[in-house]
């Protein structure tokens, strides 16, 4: 029977050490061919919602899906949001409103069994979604900074920047790390409360310079636009861990050896949409629409570094980057099997009926 | 509180009358680019049940989304089903098997609300599928055949037919169905129950040469991979009704005029498989292998009838055509409306909360 697993039993039951080991797995199978994800589809369209707004407004219908064989799974995230556009200074942004009752957002992912196409759990994404992402950057982490390394510089003390540390501390003997976010009272927070969490000293500062300084390996965990970090950051034999592309500038990233991006395999994600003419006359509907001196098609991926086919660190000087750059479908299918596993062992989450989904026909 | 509404529910609630007008209302909203339409997304991954199978088997992750904002919704359609490739005679075709605890099938629709992005139902696929398709075939031959029109000739007593018949009704005043298939109890079997359910005489014949004599519509209800019916079955003033692509004949369907498509709208549907060497070397995976003498992409569809953009019937004595090549995602959005509406007045289908879907995160 299926399960509902919520955010709070999925917080109890995954670990990031068993999101890192699921997603090498994944891309093992991704570099050789085996797993399989889809492009997201992006479905906006009016929403009522929008008459009573100030900006631009929609519903946003996003889904995504993906397979892997090792885990005999495959994976549907959707998620439907109201959406509104507002101008961040550094242009349009898109945020997400929490519009349901009790102030509250729907997220949600579907976990089939390739087996026999059962459905075997549905999971709110949120915590998924957290791990899923630190633990990409904590496998490249893995493979890319130096053995020794034990110090980490972070920027960013949001929803993701959790993860990160998790997965950094996993990859690595971390032994300290500074943190820097621009309201302090968040830092402070955020340093005493993971620090407990993973058992590492976490030192508030009060600048990214300072943050960066000396460190063996810096993590970016921030929603910037505009890129903060320049090759002045940089020094010998460090390694550079990014949530996403506008955190380090051009030339720093093309200082990196190798500089590894998470994936190409979603750059035919698909938006479909009634707001066109927004799109084209009013502001940008897409996540990413900063322009960089950067190719990426042509950058290796995370695939490729854990299967080997490129050269990793060759020695403890050079620099490192890993840009995490979107998600993948896949990475449900993957990870969701480590949670439903760990849900099925220690009875957590919540059962319905099979047979509420089947049917007795097939269209 | 999201209502799980199964096929059984569904039977109940949705009458052709409803998924006509809902259909008609939607292409009207195509046509003037308001509603949204996504690619389908087909992901194809190995299975571990084909270890025991003896032609090629995959686990099949099925989805499609799209919005009407008529109706105020945005749907997702999806299925997980095991599929196994069997050589049919005319090609390979690909069946669902039965996998799931008493030999059913999983398809599901998830509606929600674009006001504020509340998923209001869960509905099995099954019924919503007859419905919508033959809703098509029955808004195009109510744009397309003569007001006089009152006989059918139907090949094909499946699954599809029934609605088939339902629609082709409720678009004219038929008084007389002359039905083939080529099982006779089949169709004999068909011909009594259909009758009774739409108070129209309905006639088994022994053939699909003596179905198409002589009648006003042509409808087709088949899984042919092979055209079957030529210019010898036409005749002045016909309309032909075909629910997928290779059941006329070239000749046959460049007679008509206008010769309409249901829509180009999924022409960039994504299929991602790590299967791909099977699809090449082996079979195809794809639905419509056939290649025909039409130019597709250059016929107009039925959102452009529906709205006028196109000349439809001038003339009693020319023949008209209509080819269902493929469903919409947004057909859904505006169907499952109708069925989400019916059910909330009677009270029927399962509540659960809303709240195992939310979340007080996003991601």
């Amino acid at each position: 029977m299926p399960l509902f697993l919520n955010n709070d039993d999925i917080a109890q039951l995954l670990t990031m050490k068993d999101t890192m080991e699921a997603l090498e797995i994944l891309y093992g199978e991704m570099g050789r061919g085996i797993a399989v994800t889809a492009p997201r589809s992006d479905v906006h369209s009016p929403t009522a919602a929008a008459e009573s707004a100030e900006g631009p407004m929609a519903h946003y219908l996003k889904s995504m899906s993906g397979a892997s064989p090792h885990f005999g799974t495959a994976a549907l995230r959707f998620s439907s949001d109201i959406v509104a556009w507002r101008d961040s200074g550094g242009g349009m942004r898109r945020e997400k409103l929490p519009m349901l009752p009790g102030n509250r957002w729907m997220g949600i992912v579907m976990l089939f069994s390739s087996a026999n196409g059962e459905l075997l759990a549905i999971m709110n994404d949120g915590v998924l979604q957290r791990f899923r992402v630190g633990g990409a950057n904590g496998v490249a982490t893995k493979h890319l900074a130096r053995q020794g390394a034990e110090t980490v510089g972070l920027i960013g003390s949001g929803w993701q920047a959790g993860t990160q540390v998790m997965a950094v501390c996993e990859a690595r003997r971390i032994k300290k790390i500074k943190v820097f976010s621009p309201t302090k009272t968040n830092r402070e927070k955020f340093a005493k409360e993971t620090s407990e969490r993973v058992g590492v000293e976490i030192v508030p500062v009060e600048s990214y310079q300072e943050a960066v300084k000396g460190v063996d390996i810096i993590v970016t965990s921030t929603n910037s636009r505009t890129p903060f970090l320049g090759k002045w950051a940089l020094a010998e034999g460090m390694h550079l861990s990014a949530m996403q592309r506008d955190e380090f500038d051009d030339e720093a990233l093309l200082s990196c050896k190798p500089l590894v991006l998470h994936t190409h395999a979603t750059e035919n994600n698909v938006t479909s949409s009634a707001l066109a003419h927004f799109e084209r006359d009013n502001f940008k509907l897409r996540d990413h629409p900063t322009d960089r001196g950067i190719d990426w098609k042509s950058l290796p991926t995370l695939p490729e570094l854990v299967l080997g086919k490129i050269e990793g660190r060759e020695s403890d000087r050079q620099i490192t980057g890993f840009v995490n750059n979107i998600g993948m479908g896949a990475q449900f299918a993957a990870v969701g099997k480590k949670v439903y596993d760990a849900a099925k062992a220690k009875g957590a989450g919540r059962e319905v009926p099979l047979e509420w989904f089947t049917q007795d026909v097939h269209p």
